[in-house]
């Protein structure tokens, strides 16, 4: 980066928010996927106005600018891939207010999605998203990715929570979206065109967040399967008889035992697939409906129900479901998470379709998800270094995607494409599809600053893993 | 149009669905707002590909296209404003499926929505948005006002249903966007952007909407109030205690008294408000929280609280909030019916400044509206002939805009700005915000074919009601 340009950098903020050297870079050029791209600077700004005016300077001297939270995305969201600045926002975080008239949350970008559950639950509300990284990971984050977690189904995603932006374009503007009301239709709705944009179309600098009454109760369930096929017929049944439970999560034979062998809980190694349903509600119905859910998985074929009596034996139950993510890293130095999402009738044959994969490519394949909602995770966990593996992998991915896509479905419910799923857009959107987001791309960001090299794959791009 | 012009649709469309009387014509002159322009002709479309090859034709030809459903709009939707040509798109209505399994329905741009419901309750499910004109309007208009009715509060707005559409751009390329499943971040929102985009950025040839599991069971009361205020701290002290109702209208003194002018149901004439509640869910719940409600309205000032005893008595309650608008389209020629929406803490300041408006303006001005989510419908009644009127008509809706964007609430909750509240666009949204709504629609459509006039105010125009 140029003398000059850091110099006019040096106007809009402190030295002591820049970070210049090598070692403090270093850690800015990676994220919870893997690759890793050097910026050639860092800066922590505090106020929209020092944003705006680094997009300002970024379009006259034509350097990219890659906004980050926590870096906890599993696409490679937050990279400098083409180097240039990283904006940190992990310090702007100074607002947090529950504003419990009007059911709602005001934050800035860098609070913590976990600090808003708390803040919120101490005021009865409720703030339904809850991705696993909820402890580390920003709201901002989660705004510019839309990711959910298990709480899709009942609730729906991270965007039906936000309802107000306030936004700093690719060019420098700074823009509100949206508002205080749950109802606006004053224009386009820029607010969900933001959220899940990947930090392409703007930088969040504040969000208002639409909060529920809390649920006055919740119960919880484990239910065992021989067969995975039948797990999936329990899940159909209990949706059917009108029951939509707060979280459906399964996990299959593969994750079962890593979690086992990684803290032994008493999982039962030789079923094919474990769910986890919990309710939430009113009392009464929690109870009756937690009943019904328990005769449904046994009629399918569960050999063990298990309901949680207390929240001790709840924390228990979510504790294996918890473990599957640490439990997996244990089995190699790479892992390669993905989120390929399907019509919840089309989990048994894409779990089938997943099986073949892990047979045909012969990898080290496990299998859980939000299967109330369709979004699976299928987790390869390899070795990068491993040249041969990763073209196997590679392919694997790639027939993932294609599954996914055949059965109705989508490359990505909740992690985004980020550098890695960039290639396989035109597959599922088609060429007029990809187009028309192109469009407004290049419309709101003319030179390309804002976190490019992500969602649009560049010309000729075909490689997913390696590169 | 041209002779030329016109022999080139009817490569497209046959004759028996062009229409060129002018008695045909006129009838697509009008919508449910004010205000007359004639198409120069209409054409029934029954597929895609017939829409994309008039929206080549028009970018070809340069003229204009505005796509129309039944056409209740009450801002102007779908109104000619620029003459060309109308699609009517209510005889596209052949598909109208209930996928039960993945609590899905995917509908043609014609069906009704009333249907949708219907359907969707047969299959033991439950698609929650309900415009008053649920009965008449089809989907596709519902989709693109993105007009949701009292359900907002508990279950989102129309938006927060739609997971997929096809759409045909401006340009006329067909694309499709979002898909079978609730999560889906492959790439930019298209869906929720198109919804609520009133037309102008693409027509709906097919919609998925996500369906719920219907609840199974609903109480309903209506509250007396002698003081408005106090039904306020009602409809909040009742959020407070957890209670999250499926509808909270509200209705001022003005509108009980044209009810019951219109049609005696005995409505307390001297009370200063009355509020409908609706709680849905698990039996034991509803019963719980009806019993809540009744006694939270009863401590905050209520004279009476009648709890509805079965279906009917549920039916005679809604009866006097469905008679709200014919009884007022009774009371004079010309009705102006807003959606000002604010945050709802502003509810009793909101209806402080209507009622100073009223009588600043000596103005026939009645009050009601879902004042669980903010969204209140003042409505005054004029003769438009009244030219002396319409413009302390047009100086009172400039008030109304302003009164609600000071309380930091939106123009407009889901009636949509069509012509009636373009030029107040910025006053809410701000240059820059305008701008960047502005840039999307010049990229999809750079020669500004499809619904002209919509949204986006002609340099100039200041004008609301009159012109």
């Amino acid at each position: 980066m140029k003398e000059a340009i850091l110099k006019e950098i040096q106007q809009i903020i402190p030295k002591n928010r820049m970070l210049t050297d090598l070692q403090e870079r270093y850690a800015y050029s990676f994220d919870a996927s893997f690759g890793e791209y050097l910026p050639e600077l860092v800066v922590q700004p505090q106020t929209k106005e020092e944003i705006s005016e680094i997009m300002k300077l970024a379009n006259k001297y034509h350097f990219p600018v890659y906004p980050r939270g926590s870096a906890t995305s599993l696409s490679g969201g937050p990279l400098p891939v083409e180097g240039g600045v990283v904006l940190d926002l992990s310090q702007m975080k100074k607002k947090l207010i529950i504003d419990k008239e009007n059911l709602l949350a005001i934050v800035s970008p860098g609070v913590i999605t976990g600090d808003i559950h708390r803040k919120a639950e101490e005021a009865g509300l409720f703030y339904p998203p809850d991705p696993s990284s909820s402890q580390v990971s920003t709201i901002g984050g989660n705004l510019l990715e839309n990711s959910s977690g298990p709480k899709g189904l009942k609730y729906g995603t991270t965007k039906e929570y936000v309802i107000g932006l306030e936004v700093v374009t690719p060019t420098g503007e700074i823009i509100r979206t949206g508002g205080k009301t749950v109802k606006n239709v004053t224009g386009y709705d820029l607010t969900r065109l933001i959220v899940g944009s990947e930090g392409t179309l703007g930088i969040v600098t504040e969000a208002i967040l639409r909060l529920i009454p809390k649920p006055k109760a919740r119960k919880t369930l484990m239910a065992t399967f021989p067969k995975l096929t039948d797990s999936g017929y329990a899940i159909t049944n209990i949706l059917s008889a009108g029951i939509l439970p707060a979280a459906m999560e399964l996990m299959d034979q593969a994750c079962i035992r890593a979690v086992e062998h990684f803290h032994p809980l008493g999982l039962p190694i030789d079923a094919e697939a474990v769910i986890i349903i919990e309710v939430d509600g009113h009392p009464l119905a929690v109870d009756e409906e937690i009943k019904m859910c328990q005769e449904i998985c046994s009629r399918a074929g569960a050999t063990s129900v298990r309901v949680a009596r207390d929240e001790k034996e709840r924390d228990e139950i979510w504790k294996a479901r918890k473990m599957v993510s640490p439990a997996i890293t244990k089995m190699g130095p790479t892992k390669i998470s993905e989120d390929a999402t399907v019509p919840r009738s089309q989990i048994p044959a894409m779990m089938e379709r997943l099986q073949e994969i892990k047979e045909k490519y012969q990898l080290n394949l496990v299998v859980f998800g939000h299967a109330g909602d369709g979004n699976l995770h299928p987790n390869i966990i390899t070795d990068k270094r491993n040249k041969e593996e990763m073209k196997r992998v590679e392919d694997a991915v790639g027939e993932i995607f294609e599954s996914a896509v055949e059965l109705g479905g989508t490359l990505s419910g909740e992690h985004g494409i980020g550098i890695l799923k960039a290639p396989y857009m035109e597959m599922e959107l088609g060429k007029a599809g990809m187009m028309f987001m192109k469009k407004i791309k290049e419309a709101w960001d003319p030179n390309n600053i804002l976190n490019p090299g992500k969602i649009f794959p560049k010309p000729g791009q075909t490689r997913v893993v390696l590169r």
